[in-house]
């Protein structure tokens, strides 16, 4: 088949043609990736059945030997005539093996403990080995920047309105805070997914007919693969593990979406304080070549439409009829579509973000615009601590005087008789700040640091 | 890239290997078809010029011939370059022509137009060529089904308690009514699906430099592909015809989930009124050989969890800044997805139901368990028709000592003497009603007919 | 119960306080409205029984006097001791009765026939004579402000990034066109809701034991109310008619969402092109006196985020198992919300669009801002109209020497040799658009008057 | 305002009829409480400022006990003129105090410092107060039942198909396990929602007027509320504590609807392994006297369906412009309904488990039903440990006798011929378990056991 035949985005356009990316994903994320899995699952178990004497270690060598053989190619043969994933593998690897070894193949599990575990095992090997790299690589790019650009003075923007002074580094360093605690989100729950060697029902029944701890057989098992056991099990581990991962990388994904929206945003023709690099050779747009456009922030927030709303198949999912129902096996197989999707615009974003054009001539020019208003809230704030009964209304409309006359709201203060009583109570540094609009930025610069330094000390990074 | 190193379960599992679903979707919803697709549009676009006289028919000749050899490996190499998909189209195109035709390939039109049109021209032919007809073939099989099974008995369930007689085809009818108006949904939002071509902000601006009735134009290209306009555009048509289409899917996959849920539950060990047909050699599980999983209908359901959330996405794409916000392209690029998984899930339902087993004597065994309680309705009714002024808590009462006393109700009433003076104002036909339940059965059978005759007539099968 | 006593936002702030809108939405939306039109469902019943000669004219004219009569008060007072609200609902009304008439209350319906009715009916109603006339006054709105700035030049905007010139009627006729399709969709899926009178299981069991056509006479009782019978029933009518109904809420809400957001971001500091009006005494923020607040348009794009995905219930509501499981009965309580909310912000939008502040001044200085290169795409068009063979790709270029010399793009061509050969053969209009960049406007304004004209005939306003 | 002039379901019905969960809600979730926790925040901040001696502690007491007798009606009616809901407390509050005192109220703050922090104070409280209370009630509910029917034999099913035996207890014990650690969840999330006094954009632009230190003066003003601040803010606190806290919420209340669905389908007519207790005076239908639904099951299946697509809300609310666009604000007030709904569905639930009904007889004959076909599984693996060559394909192809022999699998394995060398080396307890298929039943019944245990120790209950 070829590339371009394909149905999904993610595998003719945003995964399957990017070398680097499909090097990474792939080991975990594919098809041919959850057959090595469920291989390896099949090869744990015999060798804890060798562990424990049922079979002999050279069965178990055996298996482990024919595991490693196993291609998707021959297990999908076998289940177009079975009608049965599992069974199909089964069957594939006691082909590979002796009679004597073939009985131990599989021995006393159901098909999902078989699926449920390869899915945690990789999952959480792709938390650990590829994703979580990754985040942490953006982290340390948002702090780069957050730090690069912790005392540049730019406009706080509430309501879309200009409010008052911050820098673009503590814009930043929200970021770097909440993607922060994502990574560690991430980190926790991917690690904590659960699989289960407990049977059709979850009780055991097949292996206790030869263990008298099968709890502990379990256990032995799922550690050969790095894994923890569901505290309990129908024929399904308990379902919270999972949907509480992808909470997480859905969550992660609304930080992410936030920033792009941010930047985008923050590049509109009239404010453009920020910028995607843009290539020498690339094109704006096909019709006005005079384009900027922010492709990569609106692909991000566009990824994150397309696949937020998934997390409530997750929800339904946690829905399952008594020892289970099987309405959640062709829902699961979409889940790393959901991991595909965040790691590459986590990618993108990070490539986006660490080349950035930070403008800062006009920031400059957006925070002049409404300098002269800006002493509004200190000044309230300074006349009602000085004593001055209302000083909020007071202000409110000196501000409008300001607006209709265009003066600046400084100018007018220093004009306005009633408020001279007060203003002579303004310490020197209040009233620099009267006068300074820029100075009015609170300990932005100082906690954009804090924050930082938090997150490395945290990450490790 | 081999299959299985494809991450989305369509590719690699459920469309990629079944040759025959292949080969109907391809056509449409591959990344190959939307290349060729745009390809058509920029040929109907030349084409029209030539119409116009603004440029030759020989460069449109040029134009067409060279877009019909247009691969996707070529337009996607020539991306890597530029970063910009339909220049590099456009200059896929333009290699291939004359000097002199080159400026009239993409003339006037922004990329979204031939995005917009491509994909409104791809779903609407995969809607009227392949959808509908699957669509229709699933109907004529519900109809069937509904009419040979019109006068079976089956007891009625509501809350899943057994409540008054109804007929298995009756049951069925419900769901030939209500696809049967999905089909009509489909059909109208399909064919009703946009293009535009009304440059980069839908004001015609390009070309209304070469054209008095721009609006006129921009039909003309569309009528070459059988589209009608956006009433008006931005960038992009108005985004509700594509809402609309999808919310007409996920609706119709609404009524499937449906229908394969109701199945399944009566597929369960102690009602197996009816079972999925079993193949000689297909295995039911890895490790309890006695089971006959519904696992068709279970797809079905899990498949309606994983992309009904989706139109969630569609929703949120209604909304776009201004003439337009890219952040509606990637996730744009998953709709195929959602109309993937419906005809995949519909074709599994037909072929299904198509084979299903009906089990006559466990429904006549349902029937039966409470057969004795059944007259408690009628018999309430009844008796308040013929002037009780208490009927219902008095058949409450009574059919809770049948219940504690495991005798049938009807006996109960026989013997109960305040109810004598009304049953004997009882006719026969009511009387019987009383002795027999199943005559109880209301129209089910007429119902089953008319809902059947209904939709044969209305759809022309 | 004291108003901030509620849980619901609706009720102690949006709707509840707001009296002009209560006296709309009470009579339709609120638990008071809906036992009274169960109370008509109950009546019409009654008096199609004594039409069919069932019962006297007496006893309808007796039950419809009751029905009357019957507080919400009462029917909760009785459904605290039964625990069934609609046999509490039958009580009262039998109370009101002569014991002669009261075998003729709720003579063989089933609970859900007069819910679903009810609902129905008075969703149909709300639509009819309330929602729609609000929905038209906001569309008179709409039309009145396009027409009014049809020719008010306008940068069209795409990416955020200045773009090719419209007019902001011609930017506002989008909401036009796209509204006006949703009032046309609601108008028809309200309008369709449908009831039921076909008994416990859609069969219509009890109904048959008296009438020959008990198709009929559903029908007969529907049409008191005005309604139409779902075409086939289980124990609820067909869920579609109801989805159908919200998502056309839910897409319309999608529409003023977005210009709720274009708004929004239009009356951004940098950009400042529309205001909202702003009282006199009005505060535009605790602490900073200075800001003048898009609050209405993000209250309504707040709305649209609390309610839209609570289409997602319905979509899971259209599963109910055999003749009904009640899954959907507190689930569809919730209805009447939806139907609140987007009245809500339809409304305040209304007002808030009908005192748009649209500031000239800004529109025509955010036009002036990168005058000099929206030329570009003409120029490109024309150069290549005229023979150019590369003339995107030129332009892209002079385009970059233009903002890196910080001349206008029309000064540059003037100068650049190689384009001189072209330039000639173009003619005055083109040459005039290429030296005012203002003319570039294509038929945004007669565009705008077409939308316009095409809404008021077609919804005779 | 009649109760049943509200348009919530919750409000009229749910809660605001339910006198003892108004009680339990009305002081967290109403809009008084959300007033009065403002005002209560509104104090904390007066008192911390006077600590640090930015005024008197007379100051501080005053403004105390004037926040105390603040009353949503007044603070609405002050909105009503201002338009501003913080400003009107703020109003109210001024009012109340002398004009010395007046500068100190809501001094250096922002609305949203304000409002973040009593939502993030009443939910934690409510959290800690009410909801885990209820929550660690069901949990002892669970455990009671779970240990009650530990050894009660019950035939495991998936697919809905009778599978291998497990005991009831077991079965419940899932539950218990997943529902202990939502608690968790639930606790830790709701406990670490967070507050913020950081002002208008977050950087503390105003408190650092007067405060070196202004993040210390941010924590002791949010300690006085027992709460911890946001790690860095802008106008609102990081978006992900709230969004977790509900997902916790969502993901708990997923739990629950499961073990409704599992009960109401034990329900069901055929299986009636257990049942809602139902009142003497209870309705099971208006016209089925004989009915006896799981209401309560089907109400909590109900209600999840109505409330957990409402999570998308909080995800979409993590996206907020810059240092806040409002379009969080509305949607925000409608995370108490949430909230009630998850609170009423769990009460509910605890209500109909205790009163459990558990019919044994039924268990066992269900059990039965395919009793002869369960040693399948054991039998399978046994043949297989035992060294038969195909065991899974043998079983499988003397399953498919035995149903149509209608005979026990039991009887004909014993005349199987070929299996007897592998019989002879089964030992005692193997061949007993073949022929008691009650006996394989794991280790279902210690396994229950064991997660009480955990549980109880966990949650100290």
């Amino acid at each position: 088949m070829n590339i371009f035949d394909n149905i999904s985005a993610l595998d003719f356009r945003y995964y399957g043609r990017n070398e680097r990316i499909f090097h990474k994903l792939q080991p975990y994320l594919s098809e041919n990736a959850m057959i090595k899995y469920m291989a390896k699952v099949e090869a744990a178990l015999t060798k804890t059945l060798a562990k424990k004497g049922v079979c002999s270690k050279k069965i178990a060598d055996e298996v482990e030997k024919a595991t490693k053989k196993i291609t998707a190619e021959e297990v999908y043969q076998e289940e177009d005539k079975l009608k049965h994933n599992i069974r199909a593998l089964v069957n594939c690897i006691q082909r590979k093996v002796s009679d004597e070894a073939k009985p131990f193949v599989h021995f006393t599990t159901t098909s999902h403990d078989i699926i449920a575990t390869a899915d945690a095992a990789r999952y959480k090997k792709f938390t650990e080995n590829v994703l979580i790299p990754k985040l942490i690589e953006f982290e340390k790019t948002l702090i780069m920047l957050a730090l690069k650009e912790k005392n540049t003075l730019q406009v706080g923007r509430t309501h879309g309105q200009h409010a008052v002074p911050i820098t673009f580094g503590f814009a930043l360093a929200q970021y770097v805070s909440r993607f922060g605690r994502s990574i560690i989100q991430i980190k926790k729950t991917g690690n904590n997914l659960r699989g289960k060697i407990a049977g059709a029902v979850g009780s055991y029944n097949a292996s206790s007919l030869f263990f008298n701890n099968p709890v502990e057989f379990e256990r032995d098992v799922l550690s050969e693969l790095n894994l923890k056991a569901s505290p309990i099990s129908t024929q399904i581990p308990e379902a919270e593990f999972m949907s509480s991962y992808i909470h997480s990388i859905v969550e992660g994904f609304g930080v992410i979406a936030n920033l792009a929206d941010d930047m985008r945003h923050l590049q509109r023709s009239e404010i453009l304080e920020v910028a995607e690099v843009f290539g020498a050779k690339q094109v704006g747009s096909s019709t006005m070549p005079q384009k900027r456009n922010p492709i990569n922030f609106e692909n991000v927030k566009s990824m994150w439409k397309a696949f937020m709303p998934r997390i409530v198949t997750l929800y339904m999912d946690q829905i399952s009829e008594h020892q289970r129902d099987l309405t959640n096996s062709a829902s699961l197989r979409f889940v790393p579509e959901i991991l595909t999707a965040f790691y590459l615009s986590v990618s993108r974003l990070n490539r986006t973000m660490k080349n950035l054009v930070v403008d800062k001539e006009n920031l400059r020019k957006n925070f002049d615009m409404n300098k002269g208003l800006i002493v509004a809230e200190p000044l309230y704030i300074l006349l009602a601590a000085k004593g001055h009964p209302d000083a909020h209304e007071i202000v409110r409309q000196l501000t409008l005087k300001a607006q209709s006359s265009k003066k600046s709201l400084t100018e007018i203060i220093k004009k306005e008789k009633s408020l001279q009583p007060y203003l002579k109570k303004f310490n020197k540094k209040q009233l620099e700040i009267i006068s300074n609009p820029e100075k009015y930025v609170g300990i932005a610069s100082k906690k954009a640091e804090s924050a930082c330094k938090f997150w490395k000390k945290e990450l490790e990074i």
